[in-house]
């Protein structure tokens, strides 16, 4: 069977195609034998609408990514305009426009001298180019054992192998081994399970760096070339940086001549009040990954930030940094991510997040009186509600509790109260929100009162 | 300095914007410290324009890319409704229409049972995640031993780790290892350079395709999960399959039980004269990863299509393929591919490809005449010329003159002469030509008389 391009058809149609031909992400297709599979439909602003017409405030942008919110006219002309000047052209020996115009910008925005910008479609491509231009880096600046990463546990830095390698999660890890060798984990910077200084965030940060030491001494410095981390890390349920975390990081990184990648997919672009992380926290990284937020997602985008070090060689008889990407800094996604910049600008984005942030954390602290809510973490527009089972213990749910409570009851019921977020169990069981920059105070009362009333259901469950 | 979206600025500003923040793809930044970078502004059908106003045959369709041609308002409208309706949601436990509509859309021209559509953002991304399907497939059936990939030497099947680790191009290996482990590379099809029974194709195939069971053999059967073949081999260029060949690999694969995966990021949508190549050989793979042409580029969008066999382990109980991608299915991407593959139908560009492709071949063999040629070879409108020192002995160039050649001389030369192609030394030096669909004999024309100045003034170079 065969549906029309841009006509949704019967439901029954989309329903019948969508089982029988789409193979969903991160999704148990099995589960869709007697269920319908949730369509969405259409997207206003900060909500979404599915094929019966019902609205869905959407906490999640998305997937993290759309910032700026959904129909923005401005960009859809953007990308349109684009399309019928020059739809593509590979930036291999040629260059475009809005290529180097978004460079230009980026550098312009980036902190320091991170000056100098390799374009992709996706973050996952980010991340591999990043790991990628250290590899040959070093190998051109005559430090060629330097190939191994260190990143945090549970970390998620995407899916492709390279990325996944460095991905901290093993789950998603165990189906597809063996990966790229050389990848090391540490302990991340989730306080509320501190094994050591829970109490104080200062020592607690401290440590949770010094432990990136210890990783780099105990697998040889001169093998080590990159660590990343993200500003505040998304998997396992939003964990900002304790205070001193990253300036630190940065001295053991310079002290061992070790690359710093603040892997930023989920994090720039407004997310924290702030076009990168890295401003928010105050530290210099070598290289900022990006992609999602880039262009709101209004079409795939990607890259890499470097310093202008990192290019040094090759602009001094090394050659080609020996790596490409056919779609990478396409025209119609450079122009959608001008286009995204320029909403930020014009409304004033980034005031808002900042604006708001401390009004976003109040609104859901007041869940803290429910039981089932052991934790509220997070920065800007960027939180997680780790749940629990004994709020004064902080006894957790077993694996198969914790797959009953979110995939069998939150996941549903949250999407059937009105609220699209994440239920995830990556780490503990966490409800995670990144809502579009442009919510403010009525949008944060909305998605309270909605996981308000769904978590007394789960206590109840529970 | 910041440039406006949309408005490229004085050329001087751009040029300066490049160098100073654009990193571009498999490119020499060294080599502009003294020269333009040169700059496409638009495109019109066939052909493309530079910031100068000059005007070049696209003769690669970007990065054979662009099958339905430059500034096809249809897609571009298509793209800016469904960015305005919903541009961006993700795959992850939702669908949206036009992922639907596309995934039902290719089941329907793929060939026999390949029904099932993981869809990505790119050729890598495709080619890394029907590696990880295989793997986790592999597991999911206990074999989880099954995890090696054989591919053919010299092939390029992309860029991030995994898929790098595939591709057989050594040279852009060595900057990055060490890699995925366990892929092994056996003898592609080159004719030209057979080592053995060089004068009779049928035998050639068969000895090429036996080198695969004996690649399986010695690396144990039980470990091998697939073997990636493209249906022209592009890097090296534009290897066909001798007569025979695909099938006997196909028998080898059901022997060892070793999934057979068809790369047609460049072969599919057209390029050969079908949907997929694997129809225009007339074999069926387990799995079709593809790319690029799918949305003739306009957006970045790839995927896999699996064989039905494949999904059945994930609807039996084996949980979700542990596998997404954020911009996976994008709702603008799947939007282009859908308005691409109406004016595939609309313009009948298969036909036009079909009708034309013997014509193509003819007029570009009228080069035999050149003392610089040794081989033309290729399928539809897709070829490669290879390039000798001696027609007679097919002594090949060293690598010292290869790249004084290509680099040096053709690449400018040709673009000058107002050609766009790709002069490329991955294998032995070849310039290759794949030019949109759309295309007929006129064209031909130009590209014959433009490659025989060119090449002629690159003989009295030698």
């Amino acid at each position: 069977m065969t549906t029309q391009p841009n006509q949704a058809g019967p439901a029954g149609g989309l329903q019948r195609a969508a089982k029988d031909h789409l193979w969903m992400h991160f999704t148990d297709m099995g589960a869709y034998a007697d269920a319908d599979v949730p369509v969405i439909t259409s997207g206003d602003g900060v909500y979404v609408r599915d094929a019966d017409g019902r609205r869905y405030l959407d906490g999640l942008s998305g997937l993290f990514v759309s910032q700026v919110g959904h129909g923005r006219t401005e960009i859809a002309d953007a990308i349109a305009d684009q399309a019928r000047e020059l739809a593509y052209f590979p930036l291999w020996t040629y260059a475009h426009p809005r290529a180097i115009e978004l460079a230009d910008r980026l550098a312009g925005l980036a902190p320091g001298d991170l000056n100098r910008v390799f374009l992709t479609t996706s973050g996952s491509e980010a991340v591999e180019s990043a790991w990628k231009l250290a590899r040959q880096y070093f190998k051109s600046v005559g430090q060629p054992t330097r190939h191994k990463v260190i990143s945090r546990q549970t970390a998620y830095h995407g899916t492709s192998l390279g990325a996944l390698s460095i991905t901290g999660v093993q789950a998603i890890k165990t189906p597809f081994e063996p990966l790229v060798p050389s990848t090391i984990q540490v302990p991340n910077t989730n306080i509320y399970r501190a094994p050591v200084h829970g109490d104080d965030p200062e020592a607690f940060g401290r440590w949770a760096a010094d432990q990136i030491e210890e990783a780099i001494l105990q697998n040889d410095p001169e093998t080590i070339a990159a660590v990343y981390v993200e500003p505040v890390q998304n998997s396992g349920g939003c964990f900002p940086p304790p205070p001193g975390y990253f300036q630190r990081v940065r001295e053991i990184c310079d002290r061992y001549g070790v690359l710093m990648v603040s892997d930023e997919v989920i994090c720039a672009f407004g997310r924290l009040g702030t076009y990168f992380g890295a401003q928010k926290y105050g530290y210099l990284p070598d290289m900022i990954t990006f992609a999602k937020g880039a262009t709101s997602g209004y079409v795939p985008l990607g890259g890499v930030i470097a310093r202008d070090g990192l290019m040094e060689p090759f602009l001094n008889g090394a050659g080609a940094f020996a790596h490409g990407i056919t779609f990478g800094g396409h025209p119609v996604a450079a122009a959608a991510a001008l286009a995204n910049l320029d909403l930020f600008e014009r409304d004033g984005l980034l005031d808002n997040v900042q604006r708001n942030a401390a009004t976003f954390r109040a609104t859901l602290e007041r869940l803290h009186d429910l039981p089932i809510v052991g934790d509220i973490r997070g920065d800007g527009y960027f939180y997680g509600i780790e749940l629990v089972k004994n709020k004064e213990t902080k006894e957790t749910f077993t694996d198969e509790e914790a797959k009953r409570l979110l995939n069998g009851f939150l996941s549903p019921a949250l999407l059937e109260a009105g609220l699209v977020c994440r239920a995830d169990d990556r780490g503990d069981p966490v409800v995670q929100l990144a809502p579009p920059l442009t919510c403010g105070p009525e949008h944060f009362e909305e998605m309270e009162r909605i996981l308000r009333g769904v978590l007394t259901a789960a206590w109840d469950r529970v």
